[in-house]
């Protein structure tokens, strides 16, 4: 009964709490669907529902566990039916394949849009980032590079430097240079930040609370099979591209890749929309979602493979061999629309293109796995750090100001972030720099080394030079980027705006190793490739934070181009990973689910203890018996009276309650739902007519009321296990099943009954946590 | 009774069908594990197991199923104990640590292993090919390759020319040109091809007869919980290196990366009966033989994740996340430890590195996809032919006589290849030929362009230049290779050596776009990649007959380096898949598991049919009931007779006859152990003692014999579904869970039994194929 009582006193609160949205109630005139998540969640408010054709099985509430056994079965036998009418006349025959075809076309568009908005998303950025700094006095929509670019008068030395773009000090006061022009700068740098991230997060609170954070928690816990109306809804897909422009321009340390996964799966929850056998199926539906994540990701990174992987090891939940391959194709389709739209200027899938292609020595795995090490280490600190804020935020007064915290952040963000070159920028250029080796043309602080005008081949051997002052200042530079970088992503990750984690954290690289090694090279042998740290770097960090593996190396080595560091990337996230395990099993995806108490099963997981089935079922011992329904004793009285006074989701039907011979079960909603619909139609059931689930009722005496017949809604093959199977077993049947609920019987008698909650409760009190953390069914 | 008929009348010629192994009786003498297979298949023979202590639960007899369920059950079990075990002394603790260390030990010593073989077989087949050939004077185990690089006297103009090496007419009759050397050389050829032929084929034969084939569906049957004992074993693992190295160099027309998975899967298996964790549990092995399957591909191809994503879609049937990071690992270490013995002669992972990396057109996507289309199509010709003549070799006379059919098939391919430039090589280099673009500085055939002296640029611009006489021979000495490779590789597949597929597919690639679409381009562009077409070809090709995608495209560019080309390749492969797809579902493996009847239950196969459980369900209608033990009423004579009577696998155990209510299960196989035991022992247990399988027996009068308590090997929670289940959940029950059997019951009676042969013979029989060619249980 809390739960309902929850809703409804403080109903918002309760919804913000759990998905950190804002909490106005704004909200509910901006957002329809959070009217119905609202009135369906709690206990009586039924009125949408009665213009619904009635057996309308198969639709869930809000917040509340799919049944993936019987959206499976529901889809065969949609098939089935398709498949059999298709021999009837040409016309079905063309549906029939249409039908066949839709996976396919389904995939193909969500590849297009997601393509698309993402070739956007990285054009807007890059105007907004230089926008910022100055404007580009031929087209204003001209992001600095492209005003140059167009432009005739540069050089190609000076690249940068054109007339065209012209920074706020030089357009306001004609000024580029002095103190005065970079107070103004400085100044004019801060109000468009703080401008952007206001906007994204009135944005934000008022339109479509659900586009905030990063999104891959819930869409991992979504596509494990749980309901949230309106996560993946057109408002949130609009807002969160907005904003997620906004965010990332106004310079706060987040990436774009979660949330393009976000944006992703929007477009594949609006396109599976649009076809009745993925709009009525909750379990199709999670299929095409899995391949949006995957395209999400190969449009984030120009990483096709990389993204199906991804989608598989640590979004995916249900991934059948047929998803692969769409997925597969839906990546395709993204990087290449993306390629076409082509924001990167070169015709390359790859972002951060790196061109050197060194070999690399045995000796320096060593650097390599002392790095992984740093990774892990740094992993870990991150999620501890990131969690006790979030969980700060959410229990404190903090949490009720999100606006200003978003202000404050910001604020604090662009005055640390301008004086040093190396965070003003934006942070994919910053990693790109960073990627790459020193060619004799670059004109990057890092590669200031004096050039000795007596050395023949000053081009190749860029190693052997003495180290001008510019690197001992971009060495600090970067220190103290790193430093600032690693304290401000701690903050900024789980606050009210889209934000990402990808790009943040490749960024925290070691660059120390740089120094050491280089009094290791032998003169005249190019031996230590820094760029090359700087990439193994970024994937040890990033498999500290994430605990990815797999998909990582294939992400970073799709990212870089770089298939020859294949060994030292895995090297670096193995041990990364094994490092970060030990300190804590949760990496940060699981860690936010766990802090909103979502009903999320990992398959990661394992359960060991020695519990059986009798342990975890309700009613425990001492509760009162089973709420049941009898095949054919109960009134309608006597059912409405049990779905009053109870809250379950569902009731098991068995022979009598003496003999406790289990029959089948009966879901509460569609219970509801059918004496309503029986009562409304009139046709003579009244509070005394029997309610009969059996196959054939007998014959009544002619005096009796009209019998309610409710066969047509009893599930007759509820999963049952006995009352000592091992916990274990139980867990890997609801995992690898997806069931939502399981009956438990002795010697063919029912005893109880276990939930999804159940065993989730079960295990956190295992594992010595809050079983009550665990909110959802 | 008619399988048991069959073994006993004719019990080799029946393994050999199933496993195309040889069929004299000398097999039995020299591999000592197909004894056990054979009396074990029988009905009655069980001396083995006396000597077995008592409570051996959790073996399997040969060629049976495993229950998937009750070995993690059992791991879990394993697993507590360790846990509880390891707080009472240090000691204790070490070996929980090593014991939990054990898993990526086994991974470390498998690639180190299989890296090590790979990297031996590679410099066997570079040298035995060249002995075909030609001697190295200057030290005879040196390939051709090997004895022109140590020699002084070679320039980089004529790298294949140098003293040292002589042809064997050069080296017998002092003649390295013209008509006589010219057929001392074919005939030399031709013979030491018979010899290496000959030897393999002998040495399977009277060694290891399951070393024969690709290993790839017995794999595949393996890992999906069946077993085959001897298949992984040392001697299966030693000669099939051998006979590899020994097929490849006869040249006929077979890869080595099928066999490479069997070899890899061989140690996998030897160093997990290493650990008691992993040989003792069946579902445990499989873990590491997945991960082994990994490493083998990634040492046939060069291709970790490539590897790893191989084992993932085509070979592993269960594959937890954990394994795929093991498997990550193992393919990393084999990769790395081929690399360090440097069988390519350069420090790449890759085999067939390209050098090539200009971009490809839009317009180009078409005929990429009509490459596609050919390799669909030539896939559904490959896998149709291919089975129709293995059919033929099982049924006909052809069987009976392996040595000449290989003989034969050798001679045949000698005679045809040697003329032939292009077949008289190895596969793989032609390969690397065909996928590498021209340079100035090649020397092959394919190159021979006319050097235009007015022409500024030479070696740039190479397809502007008019085609010489060379590139005409090239094109029609490539299309006869290209039909002679197609048909011989269709009566290759299948003998009885070891034997792969990928290189020989890879191989049929269509050379003829090649000239179509020189017209296109426009003077002075180098517009068309001819190795690019080569390269999509090989992967359309192996698409078609392997029905592999993601897999495919990941070692394909691995194999290559070509990270831009993966749009070409995903086309090309998705495409091939549904083509081949259009004609029939099956892959060339699944066709050759089906072909010899193992029970595997394939994740591909979608199972639309609208039967129920009871309708598969054992007793039929009509048939005797079923035969079920009860818990406290039946004498130790009525249980032997019952097993003795019939050949189920295990009876279900009810609480009387009447009531039917199900209690669990018991597995005949430890019926009889326990049976036996106690006779054994003689602790007063005799014919009429009463079996007990409830927790606390009754008191029994003075007189009465002492019962029998076997609750112990009761399972007690055995699983059970309604019979109106339909037959896709159950299926799908299967297939997730691993079951071996499922109990039917009906509002708590038991009904019957549904077995995994049940369940294949239902699906093949809905699929209007013979159910009784499922012949295993």
């Amino acid at each position: 009964q809390k739960k309902v009582v929850l809703l409804h006193l403080g109903h918002y609160t309760f919804l913000c709490w759990s998905l950190r949205v804002c909490q106005t109630l704004k909200v509910v005139f901006s957002n329809p669907n959070m009217v119905n998540a609202g009135e369906m969640n709690g206990s009586g408010n039924l009125m949408d529902f009665l213009d619904e054709p009635f057996p309308d099985v198969g639709t869930y509430e809000d917040f509340h566990t799919i049944d993936w056994l019987r959206e499976k079965s529901r889809d065969t036998d949609r098939h089935r039916k398709i498949t059999s009418k298709s021999k009837e006349s040409i016309w079905e025959f063309i549906k029939s394949l249409l039908d066949a075809w839709s996976g396919w076309v389904v995939m193909l568009l969500i590849g297009l849009l997601a393509g698309t908005l993402a070739g956007v998303i990285d054009l807007a950025v890059d105007w907004m980032t230089d926008l910022k700094e100055g404007v580009c006095l031929s087209a204003f929509w001209y992001s600095h590079e492209q005003c140059c670019w167009t432009s005739n008068e540069t050089t190609f030395d000076d690249r940068d430097k054109c007339p065209q773009w012209q920074k706020w000090s030089e357009l306001l006061v004609n000024q580029s240079e002095g103190a005065s022009a970079y107070i103004l700068n400085y100044f004019l740098y801060i109000l468009w930040a703080l401008c952007f991230a206001f906007l994204a997060v009135s944005l934000v609170r008022v339109f479509a609370p659900y586009a905030c954070g990063s999104g891959i928690p819930e869409i991992k816990t979504i596509l494990s099979g749980f309901i949230i109306r309106g996560y993946l809804g057109k408002w949130t897909l609009l807002i969160k591209t907005v904003t997620l422009v906004l965010v990332v321009s106004s310079g706060l340390s987040l990436g774009k890749e979660g949330p393009l996964v976000h944006v992703a799966c929007c477009c594949g929850n609006f396109f599976s929309s649009l076809f009745s056998k993925y709009s009525k199926n909750e379990g199709k539906r999670r299929e095409v979602l899995s391949a949006a994540a995957a395209a999400g990701v190969s449009v984030a990174f120009g990483a096709p493979i990389g993204g199906v992987l991804f989608s598989l090891e640590e979004v995916s939940y249900y991934f059948p061999l047929k998803t692969l391959w769409r997925s597969f194709f839906a990546a395709l389709v993204a990087a290449f629309t993306l390629r076409s739209i082509n924001p990167f200027g070169n015709s390359r899938l790859v972002l951060f293109y790196v061109e050197y292609h060194t070999p690399w020595y045995m000796a320096e795995l060593f650097p390599f796995i002392l790095l992984g090490v740093f990774g892990g280490l740094w992993g870990t600190l991150f999620i501890r750090c990131n969690i006790a804020w979030c969980r700060r935020r959410k229990t404190t007064r903090l949490g009720k100001y999100p606006v200003l915290e978003v202000i404050v952040i910001t604020a604090i963000t662009a005055i640390i972030a301008y004086p040093n070159p190396y965070t003003r920028r934006s942070t994919s250029e910053l990693i790109s720099e960073l990627f790459n080796d020193c060619g004799a043309l670059e004109s990057s602080q890092l590669c200031d080394y004096i050039n000795d005008p007596n050395m023949t081949r000053p081009v190749d051997d860029i190693p052997d030079r003495p180290a001008g002052p510019g690197v001992y200042t971009a060495m600090w530079q970067l220190a103290l980027a790193l430093v600032f970088k690693i304290v401000i992503t701690i903050f900024t990750f789980g606050m009210k705006i889209p934000s990402g984690l990808f790009i943040p954290s490749m960024l925290a690289y070691h660059h120390h190793d740089w120094i050491i090694f280089r009094n290791w090279c032998r003169p005249g042998a190019d031996c230590v490739t820094p760029g090359l740290y700087a990439m193994v770097g970024a994937a040890a960090c990033l498999g500290g934070v994430t605990r990815m593996t797999v998909s990582l190396v294939v992400i970073m080595f799709e990212l870089t181009g770089g298939l020859e560091y294949i060994v030292p990337l895995m090297a670096a996230a193995v041990t990364s990973k094994w490092v970060a395990d030990a300190f804590g099993k949760e990496g940060i995806y699981e860690a936010h689910i766990h802090l909103n108490g979502y009903p999320f099963l990992d398959v990661k997981d394992e359960f060991t203890h020695r519990t059986l089935a009798t342990d975890v079922m309700r009613p425990r011992r001492g509760e009162a018996p089973l709420s049941v329904l009898t095949q054919d004793s109960m009134t309608v009285e006597d059912v409405e009276t049990l779905i009053k006074e109870t809250d379950y989701n569902g009731f098991p039907v068995v022979v009598s309650k003496d003999s406790e011979r289990l029959i089948g079960f009966a879901q509460r909603r569609e219970l509801i739902l059918a004496i309503k619909n029986a009562r409304q139609r009139q046709d003579g059931v009244v509070s005394n007519s029997i309610v009969y689930f059996t196959e054939d009722p007998p014959e009544l005496p002619p005096n009796s009321p009209h019998p309610l017949k409710l066969r047509r809604i009893l599930n007759l093959s509820p999963f049952t296990v006995t009352d000592h199977t091992p916990m274990e077993t139980v867990v890997d049947i609801f995992r690898k099943l997806g069931l939502r609920q399981c009956l438990v019987t002795r010697s063919g008698r029912l005893l109880g009954i276990i939930t999804k909650k159940d065993v989730l409760r079960h295990m956190a009190q295992m594992a010595n946590q809050d079983p009550e953390s665990i909110m959802f069914n």
